[in-house]
Parts: C-alpha cells; sequence; structure tokens
C-alpha cells in the first residue's frame, strides 16, 4: 500500500531532478578521472570541471575564475567569512544580521570570541534590515559584512543591492575596502543570481536546495578580492579550496541550476500560486493563525504559519502521520526556538506553533488541496489538548 | 575506434564500482530526505547515514559515534589537525614527518607561520620513519603528532602500531596527553584498517581511493578526544562538521569500503602480482631504471620507477598516447618536484624522470603486458633525445 506522500520541506533538501542523475551518472564510473590529473581520464574529468564552471558563472553573470566548488552551502559561507578575514592582517569590526542561517550566524559568534567587533543588525517584523541602518552601523574599522539574500526560514528578501550601492559609495572614500557577502543558499534557482547587479564581493550557493546532488557548495568570489584558503592541500580550485572535486556532483549542480533557471519565471508562478492557494486556505478555515513575513517582500517559496496554542512540533509529527512533510523551519536546528521569529519580534508562544511549508516547482495543486483537506482537523485536534484553548473557548 | 586504455592511476582516484553506483542511485531522488528532517523523507535518509556509519565503524572496529562524514580526505586531515590543536588552549610543539601529502604538510606549515614549533621527520631510503627518532623528537611541549599510514608516492608503510605504543607510554606518564593522527587515505581498502590495533586518536580516509564516489571524506575520532569543529553552522555529524550530509555519496563510500573489505587478501594478492610482473618487466627490458621505495615496505599497488636520463612528465605524455594513465606521484602537485623523493633522498635528477604506477583490483595481467610491449620503445626513444644519455652511450 502506497502512501500518500507530499513534500513541502524544499527549502531545507530537493530531490535530485531526473535529468540530473542521467547528467551526473557517467562521471561516477566511465569518466572517473581526477580532474588534477594530466592524462586522459583527468582531461576529460577537467573538461567536465571547466565546462561546469563556465555554466554556473554564465547564469550567475561572473567569469569562470570567479566561481569555486565547495563541499556544501555552509562551507563556501565559512571560506567567504573566514578567508577573507584572515587576508586582513587584523581584526576589526563585522557586520551581519540577526536571521542569518547558522553557517553565517555561528561564524561570526566565533570571530566575536576571538575578538573582533561584530554588529548583528535588526529585522523589520517581516524579517527585512534596512540597509539605512547598515549604512549607520559601518565604523572606521568595519572589514566585512554578510547579510543573507533570502531567509530560509520565512523567506524574506534582503536589500542586497541598495547594500551594495550604499557599501560601494562607504569604499569610494575609504583605503581599505569593506568587502560583502551574501548567502544566496535560498535564492540560487528561485531568482535570477546576477553578481554584478547585486554587486556582491562575494555569494555562497548549495547544489541541493536547486535539485542538484547534496555534498556540492559554489562560491562566487570576485576577481581581485583578497582571499585566503581555510584548509591546507592540493592546488584544487586555484588553491582556495584543497580536496579532489567531486566531478559528478560539480556537473549536477550545474546542470541543476541550469534547469532551474531556464524556466524561473514560470516555475515562481506556479510555486507563488501555490503557496497563495495554501495560505489563503489555511486563514480560511483554520482561525488565530499568523503568517511570519511578508509575501510580498519574500521569495515565493516558503509559507511560515503560527498556529496558536500549538506546538509546531506536534503538528509537524501529525502532518507526517499523513503523509506531509514541513518543517519547522531549519532542518539544522531543530529543537530549538526560532532565533529568525525572535528577531522579527514574533510572540515567543506563537513561534512555538510555528511552520514552514517550503514548494518546489515540482510540488501540485493538487498537493495544497490535499494539505488543506487535513490540516484543519489536525489544528483542532491538538488545539482541543491545549488547556489554555479549551479555558479561552470557554 | 575504441582506443586501448589501461588505467594505473588508481592512487590518484578509482572508478566507482558499479555496484556502489547502484546502492547511491535511490538517495539522488527517492530517498532525498535531509537527514537532520524529522519527517519520514528525513528519517529515511538518516536511517541511510546511520547504517553507513556503522557499516564503517564495524569495517574500522571503532564505535559509530567515532566515525565522522566530512567532504574529502583533505577535509578530514585538517579537521584532525586543527580540531584537536585548537581544542587545547595554548600553541606548543608538533611533529609530523617529510613526506605526508600536502593536505598535512601544509597544514603543518601554516601551524608553524602561526607559531608552533614543527619536527618533520626524516624518512629512509625507503621512505619509512623510525619510531625511534618519532621517541626522540617528543618534547615536553608536544601536542599532536601525525605521520601517514602509507605514502601516496611510494606506498612506503609507516610503523604506525609501534609509534602508537611508543606515544601511549610517554603519555602514561605525562598530565596532558599527545593526540595521535595517521592518513590512512592509500590503505584504506587496501589493508585491514583496524583503529584499535593501529592505536590511533584520529584516521582519516578518502571514499573515491577505494571505489566510492568523490566527495566524501571519514574521520575516525576516539571516544574522549578533545576536538572542536573548525567550520560553523549546523548540529550535522554531532557538530564536528556543518553541512548538510551528502547522503548518496556517504552510501557509496561505505559500500565501497564494504566491498573492497570483503576481499582484501584476494585483491591484494592479484594486486602484488602485477606491481612484481611490472616492476621484473621494467627490470630486465629497461636499463638504468631505479624502483623509488621498497616493495617489502609499503603497499602493494603502488610502483614508483625513475626512468634516468628522461623527465617523467615526458614519459607520461607517451604513455598517455598509447592510452596508458600512469603519474608523476601526486595528482595535486603536478609539476613540483616530488618532496617525498627528496626526503628520500633521490638523486634530484633521477626524481625527475619518476613515474607512479598505480593498481587496483580491478586491473589486469594483459593490461601489464600491454605496458610492457610499449614502454621500453618509449623509454628509448626519449632517452635517445637526451645529450647527457647520447654522450653517455658513445
Ligand atoms: C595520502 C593522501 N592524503 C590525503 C589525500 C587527499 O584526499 P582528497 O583529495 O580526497 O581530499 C590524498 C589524495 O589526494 C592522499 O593520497
Ligand atoms: C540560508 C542557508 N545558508 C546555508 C545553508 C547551508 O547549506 P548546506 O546545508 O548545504 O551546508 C542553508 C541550508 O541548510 C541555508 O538555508
Amino acid at each position: 500500500m502506497d502512501k500518500k506522500r507530499v513534500y513541502l520541506d524544499n527549502s531545507s533538501t530537493t530531490a535530485v531532478l531526473p535529468e540530473v542523475v542521467k547528467e551526473m551518472t557517467p562521471y561516477f564510473s566511465d569518466i572517473f578521472g581526477n580532474a588534477s590529473s594530466f592524462h586522459h581520464f583527468g582531461r576529460e574529468a577537467k573538461k567536465a570541471l571547466d565546462a561546469s564552471r563556465i555554466k554556473i558563472a554564465e547564469l550567475i553573470n561572473a567569469t569562470p575564475d570567479e566561481v569555486f566548488f565547495t563541499g556544501c552551502g555552509t562551507e563556501s559561507d565559512n571560506i567567504a567569512i573566514f578567508g577573507v578575514l584572515n587576508a586582513y592582517c587584523k581584526k576589526g569590526h563585522i557586520i551581519t544580521t540577526k536571521i542569518e542561517h547558522h553557517a553565517v550566524l555561528y561564524s561570526f559568534r566565533h570571530l566575536e570570541k576571538q575578538g573582533y567587533k561584530v554588529t548583528y543588525l535588526e529585522v523589520d517584523k517581516d524579517g527585512v534590515i534596512s540597509a539605512e541602518d547598515l549604512k549607520k552601523a559601518v565604523a572606521e574599522d568595519t572589514l566585512f559584512v554578510s547579510v543573507m539574500h533570502a531567509n530560509n526560514e520565512v523567506g524574506a528578501l534582503q536589500p542586497i543591492a541598495e547594500i551594495a550601492a550604499a557599501l560601494n559609495e562607504i569604499n569610494s572614500k575609504r583605503k581599505e575596502k569593506i568587502y560583502f557577502h551574501t548567502d544566496s543558499v535560498q535564492t540560487a534557482g528561485k531568482l535570477k543570481i546576477d553578481v554584478k547587479k547585486l554587486g556582491v564581493d562575494l555569494l555562497s550557493m548549495s547544489g541541493h536546495k536547486f535539485g542538484g546532488p547534496k555534498g556540492v557548495g559554489v562560491l562566487y568570489v570576485k576577481r581581485g578580492t583578497k582571499i585566503e584558503s581555510v584548509t591546507f592541500g592540493g592546488h584544487h580550485e586555484n588553491g582556495l579550496r584543497p580536496g579532489t572535486e567531486n566531478v559528478a556532483g560539480i556537473v549536477g549542480a550545474a546542470k541543476a541550476l541550469e534547469i532551474a533557471n531556464s524556466a524561473l519565471d514560470e516555475h515562481d508562478k506556479h510555486i507563488f500560486f501555490l503557496r497563495e492557494k495554501l495560505k489563503k486556505g489555511i486563514l480560511e478555515t483554520i482561525p488565530e493563525v499568523i503568517i511570519n513575513g511578508s509575501g510580498s517582500r519574500a521569495v515565493s517559496n516558503i509559507l511560515n504559519v503560527s498556529f496558536n496554542y500549538i506546538e509546531g512540533e506536534a503538528l509537524l509529527l501529525k502532518l507526517d502521520m499523513k503523509g506531509i512533510a514541513a518543517s519547522s523551519g531549519s532542518a539544522c536546528a531543530t529543537g530549538e526556538p526560532s532565533h529568525v521569529l525572535a528577531a522579527m519580534r514574533a510572540d515567543p508562544v506563537a513561534a512555538q506553533g510555528a511552520v514552514r511549508f517550503s514548494f518546489s516547482y515540482n510540488n501540485t495543486e493538487e498537493e495544497v488541496d490535499y494539505v488543506l483537506s487535513v490540516l484543519p482537523e489536525i489544528v483542532q485536534s491538538l488545539r482541543n489538548m491545549s488547556p489554555v484553548w479549551r479555558s479561552k473557548k470557554q
């Protein structure tokens, strides 16, 4: 008996697209050489590696020498942050936001312990920082800024281009450049990433978030950026990330981004339709819910909803029993209260009832209908177990 | 017209075994969840991750909580070294050898620049260090020792168990433990790795060296070892290596090690036979060659030969034109003179003519025959272009 399965946790990870698996497969057992080897087997692998680099460069409006492959989005973030800061010969002030993914946030916390001064920018109720705030936060000794492109829990889009413009102006009057990094893990494959238009110096992506395989990160580093490797070994990736390149995975990530980018608008329209349908359905059928973050200032694929009087975890469990996969926000921090909702000044109790539904373009309207057919009843049954809810209803 | 292709560069990387590809495949598009997710998709991925960890733990005589997955062998080495040293709250003395892979060697050079005192142990003419030397090198403030299990260029096996025993004795008389790491990237899947018998605290492996996919490293960390993560992010791998786990790759690496270990002796016998046949054939048909390293103190799969009066690179090119893939020692350091042969005090000119043939158990006797049928003529033709050789022959 095949159980109905609806996967609405695409911000956590996505299925690898069948075309991507097909593209990767020859690189396991046939074109299996080490891309650093001189011989035929190595050259064939190098060719695939180069082609993938060119493909990604074209897709993000960079040049191939600005594209580096890593082992995951987290590693891309870490190399961006520590790589640039280690290249300065001094400590100083660095800026990020309160709503970054832990890959950035915990890196900054670590730097803080090491003696860096850190500004964690506040967000508004939709989870968006103000470029004005950022400008004001810049000090004489500011070295580095990292602001995520879209938040992974609520989808809030940050004003990256605006920040870049502000930093550009500041940089034009300074001797030492402030470098600007963005974590684009949640936007790559969903929005058109144009590093020139965004105006960033460094940008991170992760293959498994857009239909590519797990285990491949991408880091864009603008030509001229002073950056040091943070791990040590061979000359791979122009010395920035040593370790035999995962050719099959890289080929897959490039193909996945190509496929995603080939129909961004169409996919976005579909995803937006599904999200709005789910949102509307929830608002119409379930009382006392809060939508976290505003759809108009966010990516289209995330719907974060607080169901008052219940625990998000309990709701997720019940949904899972119905074959529906959603999450409490961040797969790698399950169990903790959300630092993102806290920064958005969400009511802490409501935040406990938060659930993230995240879509891919492979989701269907039928799936949303199915969720809407079971969700109200689940919420009701959980609320019936809540003393607060019961006393309120009496 | 299909060209004959003989791959004798298995120490650089190996083809993924077909059974391994088969084992990995479901984890791309079907069981694709994030292993950190609570729901069905996540639990299925977690199950596969756990099973892989248990499998590898059993194969190396460790417990599952001692097995960590990383993005490559280089990363395993880096985490072992920096992870342990960062957990000490002070700098001190560290010991390694002159013949380590760059993943270890350059990590130590970096630490040296940061103020650590480093001893780089000498090797004998076969590329083997002396445990006695190591014992003598240990000082009051020694914190960490890293000695590779087998060298990647010449195959030289190091006396790991003997070193561990010596360090154990030293540790029993000290308050602060000296941790011992070995880079087993070249031995995993070739020799039985038993971390207890080896007596190490940390041990690195890399999936693509034993028939697994590229992009998966393994790090064994003995229970109780003080170690800190060197990158920052989610709680993956018990906090030691953040980043969404590459489930498919990890499943593949575990399967590959299982397959390799299922017939270690048989494979070793076959590989030894092939290597000895190639060695004998070369010695019989080509004058003025030097075998670098002694087969009796080395893994069976590597034959490193210097062909006097010619450049290794030129020979590799000619071999490649005949469809034969070999290497000059290390795929990630092509072009540089070998630090390993230099440490073995090989004649620098002879070292320039060094070529590494490295076997897997999928190589055949027929392939060796083919190499022997073309090699003497190639060497002769290259030597004929060498003025030194020509003047010598007159
Ligand atoms: C002895 C040794 N250590 C470490 C490595 C690094 O492994 P990887 O390329 O998977 O990072 C290699 C191979 O390149 C090696 O031979
Ligand atoms: C915004 C953001 N940054 C970084 C990451 C880390 O990516 P990975 O798990 O591939 O290391 C994630 C996903 O987990 C993310 O959502």
